[in-house]
């Protein structure tokens, strides 16, 4: 009952601070028997390194992924699974003048107030390095999802700042560094960006993600609901302002009649709910989109204090991300796939492996 | 574990249907030695209630609360304080039409899918009546922050379909039955509402919450975060799409410099992160918004499937609000203050009841 | 994740005084579709009821238990299912000359120190009649362990103070008041409790409870074994003082020749390990052997201290068990039923219906 | 909630398999400021260590100590502190001619029936190389509760096969490889435990341990008792089959007057009770003792059956201790300190820093 763990029967433990020796998780309740190497981690962890790209901090994370415990053979045995990363790159000295003061919107002020210690070591826990682990964990839960019940999670980046996709095109979003599912409108994406980091401020991103073959019935009623559970697996994620379920808050203004999604044996109209009724799954697609804010991690100075009780003036230098949001996307999918695990074997304790009735509706 | 558990160390598990004998609640982990008493549960649950007014369901709910453990001599011990609602006003046959029929945007498909049970009275566990016990939990909740923190948490009705309030008085709110904060316009939200029934269709709503006076330190990283845990709390609402924290989406077209709240020793010059940095409190106010959607059950037929795999049209008809946000204001202040109190027991276990250090800012 | 409940995935919470309103469960996570009624519980009820013999004590409880929720037309839904029963028979004047006296070996003085609080009435929630919880919600876990996998739990009065039973017949156990297996000592054990009572002393015993048909693999390692939790459910039952798995102490002056048991391909030589091998079930019959301490509250006048800091002499008069180890077969065989059907539902969630392997020996 | 954390607020989580890369932990709730070192370890790693006198496995463990996380500038932070041992010593050829055959009394039977999976390597994750990080997480907990309760917590051993101390001298414990609390007794044991190396055997044991100075009110009544959660701690040590607090089993035997430790304004006048009243700590000595079963991994060859379905004789090579009790008197320790100090946090969260009331005995 960690509160550095995630899942109630597919339970992520992470720990390791940006610029200590590692980060780590451990990985309990995972089904025996699924294939597992090291290597199946670098596509997602790679999606979401440092230094790919100029937009995106300099930063340059190794994170090569070692496998201490749970795989045997090859395959899981359903004992714990820890992975373990080295830090490689950590150069604490950039944080060297900031010591001492507390960056406006960032949670030095409040780590230190909740517990007394002064890790300016790179934000310490509240770095989004933390996010790593998810990220790999998320691999083998999507991994499970597709195999056993062919889920498919995806994200993919639907506003950053003011620009938002003149278009969807599936295709597109792996293809450009933002995840992006509009490809023309890339080369505008890279201006706005030269522009920001230049100007030394940051901007906000909207991630949505979407897991498709969810089959119906899994979410537990009441506060172990699927879209609940969703909702505090986002905002877990660092930076994350707001967390929306299909229609989200365009709900607010919509009718009923509008709202609700109508059935008919060949399926749902619509998909206002965002694939989830009273909690539990219907079998639509479940959608999920997600605000990140601005890092306050910026090179504008900004006012501040500092230990000593006195007024400062704070600038960030290290290297920072003038958009985290463009990194989140295998974020947030790695969050809606850890999820989606748990909730199914939940289910399948409660229910079994064969639900207690077909789908009436495809 | 249960799902239908809520909190940590303050943990509410609720049980009932809303059209079976009762509805209650078991809290444990209260603090001893708290004056309670039945009768001080009134007043919220009849913020909460049906029937007050002729903009919500006319279903009289006598919520008439027993206290059957936990308290001796008028004060809590320590141990699980059971408390009872009898269900009086059941009349099931309002739904004797719907028995095989699934409803467009309800439950009823899901949880049939889930459990292979129909029970169409009323919703059964997924009925908005659960959130009862949630407002009756919050009470005690309320009461502890306020006498122990001198926290206090109140919300509104922050819009209605397309309304917004067009300034914020805070002694309106409960001047009038929709806890809009500005009293002026309430006549133009009676018309509004009055053709919105007329209509036979309903619309979504948003509400907004405030906790005053949470000391800095309350949140634990990482999947125990103020905000993650807050998210989880207000999406386990029925009909709830959405959850912001602080500026919430607004933060995805925001700068940096614009967002990150600047410190001085009298105080933060804004709060656009809501009060929580890096998912701790920071000492300013707390701020939730809360999506609601239209409900799905409305007077004006929609196309759905029955029980037998046929095409079918539904209406309907019961005693249901045209919106449910109207009557949310109370549960979403409840779940805003459980989630307080769990915090505030959590963080007394790991770091003591005097915190390591003094708030730097007031 | 309360403590007053019990169970990860078939999770029981218990509340109420005995000398309260009512005392009462929540069971969450029970399969949907079992068929349940509220007459189903009178059986097991009556067999941990007082005032049934001369024998234990002259409280009459009458248990009848209301189901609030959870079941509709005779079946479980899914959701929790809620058990209440009203106390009827709580003549607090009873415990009058004991209000501010401290009673030598009673849970009282701990209570106190704990919250402060001082709840006289028949030892409020330390009470015995708490288990009566216990045995209701065992009663659906038995019957689903029996129609689901043949597992059929059963227990017996192993020991009497220094009284043994001289052979094991099953059959004899249902036959008299004491479950004790050897139906010719009953007079016996009559005129030892007759003198006992008499005497106004208390005496321990010792009961044992074995569950056949367990399939092999249930349990998890590390600190979920089912050994673990057994050991956990049964030190939680009032007064108990010990727990043994198989041979339990008597394996400390065994040789490993002698305590393993050797596996042949129509079945194990010997069940020394008590069906329990790593903490997960062999396939052999589970047996747990449990300590009861002879009961506290007894006529003798002992010493003690009281409210005021005073040294006094207390009795304790009201209408206690001479042996409560007597009425607590019923208890432990619920505990036993509990921990199975809660590893059941945990097994099933990660290794599926249909485990990986056939059992190697029957 | 993974089956591999112990502790609710005190959260302990291992991970690996004796012959994988490594065995490690995270750590989740420590209070921030410990002081803390690498070294701190070696103590109590030291007295559990193999190898150390030819009475245990003659296995080399280098238990070298990394602590990745949640210590900076030597205090914990706050943060999940994680410690990582690399194995070193893992001979597999050791156990190649039993890669098939599965042991009489060992786990690998039932680990093959619960996961599919057969891992051979030195028992796998059911190892007792998992309790080194027990030992080491131990070591914390000792230290947070000497210093800030002045709680002493230390372990013997209290029987070996049908020895038994002549007399206790605390003093002598720590003077000989076998914890044994009679020094003059030391020779015999050494001629007991060279003839049972030679025939090819193992034996049982007995540990006890003792918590000095715990305040009253520790433990939380039903499911989160004191004594229930040392129950689960003890059992879940690899080889224990039995749990006794106070004065255990004995206490069948005994009357009431006998058992009931009587209360004098200058302390108790016996402490059969083991310092746990109703489940919350009674300002007595807690104390605890356990059976070991004798090893099954032995030398004299023994019937089984292999993964093919045939009968086979067994012979169990290895470096196996003949007496795994010898030791295990850290791991007792250490269990009792875990559950200790997850329940000093527990009581402080419900009931604060300074408890309601004064202790009435010292």
């Amino acid at each position: 009952m960690s509160s550095n763990s995630f899942g109630k029967l597919f339970t992520v433990t992470t720990f390791g601070e940006s610029h200590g020796p590692a980060i780590g998780c451990v990985i309990d309740g995972c089904p025996p028997g699924l294939p597992l190497s090291a290597d199946e981690f670098e596509a997602d962890l790679g999606r979401r390194a440092t230094g790919r790209t100029r937009h995106t901090s300099q930063r340059r994370e190794d994170d090569a992924i070692e496998i201490l415990s749970g795989v045997y053979e090859g395959r899981t045995t359903g004992t714990p699974i820890a992975l373990l990363i080295r830090n490689t790159d950590q150069r604490s000295k950039d944080y060297g003048d900031i010591v001492e003061t507390f960056r406006p919107g960032h949670a030095d002020y409040t780590y230190w107030h909740k517990y007394g210690i002064r890790d300016p070591r790179g934000g310490g826990r509240s770095s989004a390095r933390e996010t790593t682990m998810r990220v790999a964990a998320g691999v083998i839960a999507k991994k499970w999802l597709a195999e056993r019940h062919g889920v498919r999670v995806r994200g993919y980046l639907a506003q950053l700042g003011e620009l938002v996709p003149a278009r969807f095109d599936a295709e597109a979003i792996e293809q450009n560094p933002f995840f992006w599912p509009d490809a023309d409108q890339v080369p505008e994406l890279e201006r706005y960006m030269d522009a920001l980091r230049k100007s030394g401020d940051s901007v906000g991103a909207r991630v949505n993600a979407i897991a498709d073959g969810v089959p119906p019935g899994w979410g537990e009623p009441i506060y172990g609901k699927l879209d609940g559970d969703l909702a505090a697996a986002m905002m877990s994620i660092n930076a994350v302002k707001g967390v929306e379920i299909g229609d989200g808050f365009a709900a607010v203004a919509q009718r009923g009649t509008q709202h609700r999604d109508e059935m008919h044996l060949d399926g749902f109209t619509s998909n206002h709910a965002g694939g989830i009724l009273g909690g539990i799954s219907s079998g639509q697609p479940v959608t999920v989109s997600v605000a990140f804010k601005p890092t306050s991690s910026i090179l504008i100075p900004g006012e501040s204090v500092n230990l000593a009780g006195e007024p400062v003036e704070v600038v960030t230098k290290g290297r920072h991300d003038p958009c985290v949001g463009i990194r989140a996307t295998p974020i947030v999918e790695a969050m809606l796939a850890l999820v989606l695990m748990d909730h199914a074997l939940r289910h399948r304790a409660q229910c079994g492996d064969v639900g207690p009735v077909q789908p009436l509706i495809p």
